[in-house]
């Protein structure tokens, strides 16, 4: 690409298996590359590892959190299983100007950005960045929906509800493994596309009538599609894989009760394909820090 | 679709064939439809035909008028290659409410509907038709290929510029097919669907390092994309289709002069596949009626 | 599909989850159908199930014994546990003229079939049950390579050693998730076909030269193909999946000593798609048996 | 591909477009190539051109006739419409051990390449060639289905009799593209082949029973498939495109009288894509050269 980071400091804050593909991209770029929150090993023999928050943001201009974010009250994941807690005295320590990527960012860390001056850079969200993830999380979905089903994807009946990122490549990879695909969306555009690409169009409120067909259900919209009404017309023996954004567009409850398995599955490329979801890290993260700096 | 148009008085004011597929499909929904522009025909025997404007307008609730639009002067493409002229005193006919149906309307159209209070659709650029009509569209265009060049689609290095609603469907095909395809794209979000669907994307800026593998160029961006500085490292024979609207993305003049074919070929739906063309305005328009009328 | 096996008596001796499904199948079909080797469930409601294999033969006209076959002294796999034997004289209890149905047949079984005059059908082999077979035993291979590796298979350098039944659902398959698709075959006319539908053909004294490449390997080829001198040449992060009949196509040893790992699957369509496994086996065993019989 | 034909004398007896690529392809192999049925140009400068055939056939080693053959009195087909007759007096002029590559040969060749000592290969009915052919076959069987069609493709119902070399091809292209693609086969592994490919496998003595959805119908099959009984199921705007050997499977004179457009293609590689045509042929017939003389 040639994007050249010479000397720039940079802090990876937690993470996970991702985060190794990336630093090393980093190092390869010429950045200096600090983290906090992995145990030492031959890929980090590059890294500086640092014991603790402080010490990781002292003297960056990047800092690069986990792509799930904290939790509510700061905590930060990482592989070593370290407590990693972003407190507003920590915080208050972050320079004016100081490069701040996350995946997503929830309100506080919003607040604090602004109070103090940061660029925030919430990239879990950018189109580029969530396209490309829609691979290893259609991936991973599938691997799940393998593991779970005595069926074959191939000759299927599968359904995915929604036409966005994630649902495009899902039905792009279950058709091309060999599925039934049906798509739920709501525009007639979608519509369109969906019928133009092979695969079979519903309205969501036509869903009750197509249904009770499917065997493996992947619902990507964050909100209440597979409601009990819903629910009550599926397949005892079908499986929804819920991959839409907290909580989800399934009454977990309802399906419980019907005896219906729906499983969720968060941070699904860091997971299953830590190596390619660090590549993408790799690839999207550089050009964003070059024009923040510049 | 369960539309009910029973009584709906519709005028059909030129065209070509898809109006002949358009026409049975409103007489189906129980519109009476009447129709200036048409030879008489065994697939027409339920409309009635009028020999001009003025009365065809009397009385309609809805005047459709062709895909490709009127010309600069008012003048409307007929099918039995009549004379059809939209004037002021014409339009001033048309009653204020009017539903007022045309694939794309120039500035004195899209005037004369506010000061006459027409409810104006233009629904070419509609993003579900466009969707769809870019089946034809692409279809058609694969054709001239297959015409045109010595070689097989299959195998070759196509090139789609642009990846809007018409390259991503080109795009799709020729895959398909088997050619190796190649899709620029301005967008990182589309580099990244074109990455996730196969083909190999490339930024405009970078076109002059790839375009010299090209055997047939599909060009779908109605700005000048390829200028002379490309087309000089575009081989002799490849072949260039130029899709985007008016004047498209080419420098015919320098292609000429460089002996390489550039060809453009506007209303594809309507001449290669006007009956698949004639089904989409069967579907989309009766909706949209019916939207207006209620 | 029409097919009547009113009254034909059928013993199931052995198997796995798939019987269950073929059972069900055949007593849709009219078969009385007795079963050893199966503990009781509510699936098998209708199946009369037996103690020992001497009961189960009395009076069959049809015997089917599991798909993978016994093991050289005679041994049946069964889903409970027991333990079955296929003894010379048990097998003297077999009448002339029983439809003897297994997966494939040891040297002793033929020599039995002959000597007793039994109508043995090895079907693990007939065409069209090893191309059905091919589908759930591609899936649960990739299922493995999803599992064990930290990429995607999208994106991925994908190598299929062989063409045949298995190697051309495994490439369309890699392919339509969206690998690189590399196929090694040894007649030119399946390089054609490999080109032909898009995948990249080499031969195998070629590999050496492609084989540096690979991310994932599978290999369908019953015989030494990745030998240590190709060993030397893969990746060490590369994942070898060996679905090659017994003993593969992998020299496991050197396999194992270079550090890459290789991994046999046999079995698969039982393991991890018992149901659409069944519903294949309920599909060509009622036509054989009526072919037989009558 | 390192062959090395320096010094090979071949002589190309008529033929079409293809050859020019072809005797390209000999020539950069450092062949001595002469030829008679062309016109002078300037592809053909490192080629002699000669009148008669006698002084063609004279000193050469290898002769290259068409690959459709000869007619039944022995003519031979030439790109500049002179007239080539292979009479026996000519054939008794080459001598034992000549290399006599022809597309199809008729039973008089045939016996007098036994009598006079040639080794006679003909190349149309050779795998690797009928595959590599089968491209732009089903390449120009497409593009007459679009161009006689006022259908797209795309979302049609096309049938595709036999799953050879060209069915095989055909099926895929049209399911690329997007046809709702129906397969009609006589062997149940091919059925099993096309149901994992993702198309619908249909009995051609079911075939009454679809037949009636069809709106394209690609025939392979060198026998009467499509007799008056089926025909007379057949929509009357379908469109049958015959390309299986002759006399083809379509009742022709049936299909006329019962207003259903019937075409035959024959020759379509040499006339749709004479460039890939002539590049397979330049792969293929060097190494069957070098093959014979060595």
């Amino acid at each position: 690409m040639g994007i050249d980071l010479t000397g720039t400091v940079i802090a990876v804050i937690g993470g996970d298996r991702r985060d190794l593909v990336l630093m090393q991209g980093l190092v390869s770029l010429g950045a200096r590359v600090r983290a906090v929150g992995f145990a030492a090993s031959e890929e980090l023999k590059q890294i500086e590892l640092l014991a603790d928050l402080e010490t990781a943001i002292n003297g960056a201009k990047v800092l690069i959190l986990p792509m799930q974010g904290t939790d509510p009250e700061g905590k930060i994941k990482t592989l070593d299983n370290s407590m990693l807690l972003l407190t507003r005295p920590i915080a208050s320590l972050i320079p004016h100007g100081t490069v701040f990527i996350i995946g997503a960012a929830r309100g506080f860390l919003r607040n604090w950005a602004s109070v103090y001056g940061w660029k925030l850079l919430e990239i879990a969200e950018m189109d580029d960045v969530a396209i490309l993830n829609a691979i290893p999380s259609a991936e991973g979905a599938i691997q799940i929906a393998m593991e779970q089903l005595p069926i074959t994807i191939h000759g299927s009946q599968s359904f995915v509800l929604g036409f966005g990122r994630l649902g495009k490549t899902l039905a792009r990879m279950l058709a091309g493994i060999g599925a039934t695909t049906t798509v739920a969306a709501r525009k007639s555009a979608d519509h369109a596309r969906i019928y133009e690409m092979g695969y079979c169009p519903v309205q969501f409120d036509e869903l009750q009538d197509h249904i009770p067909a499917a065997e493996i259900i992947f619902n990507t919209v964050p909100q209440l599609v597979l409601d009990e009404k819903i629910l009550r017309l599926v397949k005892r023996d079908a499986l929804i894989i819920d991959l839409g954004a907290y909580p989800g567009g399934t009454d977990f409850k309802a399906a419980q009760e019907l005896g219906i398995t729906a499983l969720t599955a968060p941070g699904l490329p860091g997971k299953v394909a830590p190596t390619t979801g660090g590549k993408i890290l790799a690839q999207v993260i550089p050009p964003l820090i070059l024009r923040e700096l510049t």
